[in-house]
């Protein structure tokens, strides 16, 4: 009976709202994730070098947001912000994968291997991703954005905007593991001294 | 047809995997969501003086996040963030209130009406709401956090680490609305200078 509720189906009795539509598609140039999901747990496309090269990459790139035209008018007023919230959907997450339970941070083997709600893996319960992204301009539906992770006809599911919460994050602690990621790439990158 | 998908018909379709399964579920003493939506659009249950004590009250409140008991090792590590991003379900908008398409920001008439994507709004297409909490302790399946503004009983569906990205939202900017909104809850709180 756990299990059946993990598969959803007591939740959809519960909650019957719980249906995700697309409100829109992301069209970009990068074609695969970074990151797989397969039996094993996560595992690198490509060498670790490969894998920061791609990370900035996708930093830099420049996405489109392309919104339903019918959801044209929920965009009134967004140009206000600089920067937005888009949550889109791991479309290429393996059904498999929404079932792990504790991975190698980034595939990486050298790194503790810990649970998936302390990583930001693709691969989760529920693949709704989040990523902040600076909002170059807007026309008409389509959005377009830079910062955004996602690969190329991911469904959008969300937009928000970003606003600072003031003071609200004050002495933020991350595992050491997170911190050495973050140091890596920010060293090929130099954006961070 | 656009309106069929905009109903999800057709994206179940093309996209089988987007449903979303609860995780977990919110404890707290916040019964009531602080907005309603009704046909009109967002209105607020109470005065506007009541509303920013509210939101006081529930960014203070403790709140217990019970993940079920077989995803118990997807939590594996958690304890050393700090900061936790929490996906919750707005499961009291009602399903009118995913067609909004704008609203005066918190139902306050003197503030420009903007559209859905550019608002905080929980009625939205995907009431997929996201807070980001301190993670005050945890005892197995339980998080004690403060900083969620979610209702008792929310379906949570995803937890992620908050790891602040690195210079990535430098120069961010809000529109006047927002910033006035922010700096009315700071000077109630004390909590900004």
């Amino acid at each position: 009976m756990e299990d059946s509720m993990m598969r959803g189906s007591l939740d959809d009795i519960y909650f019957p709202g719980l249906s995700v539509q697309t409100v829109g598609f992301v069209r970009n140039s990068v074609e695969e994730p970074i990151l797989r999901a397969d039996d094993e747990g996560i595992t690198m496309d490509a060498r670790r070098e490969e894998m920061r090269r791609r990370i900035r990459e996708i930093k830099s790139a420049v996405s489109e947001i392309v919104i339903k035209e019918e959801l044209l008018e929920l965009l009134d007023g967004i140009d206000d912000f600089s920067h937005l919230i888009v949550l889109y959907w791991g479309h290429k997450v393996p059904a498999q994968g929404r079932l792990l339970t504790r991975v190698h941070p980034m595939g990486r083997k050298e790194l503790p291997r810990v649970g998936i709600f302390g990583t930001r893996s693709p691969a989760r319960p529920n693949p709704v991703l989040i990523t902040t992204v600076r909002l170059s301009s807007r026309s008409g539906n389509i959005l377009r954005v830079t910062g955004l992770d996602a690969i190329d006809n991911s469904p959008v599911i969300d937009i928000k905007p970003y606003v600072p919460e003031r003071g609200a994050c004050d002495d933020v602690r991350v595992p050491q593991w997170m911190e050495r990621i973050q140091d890596e790439i920010a060293a090929e990158d130099g954006s961070d001294a």
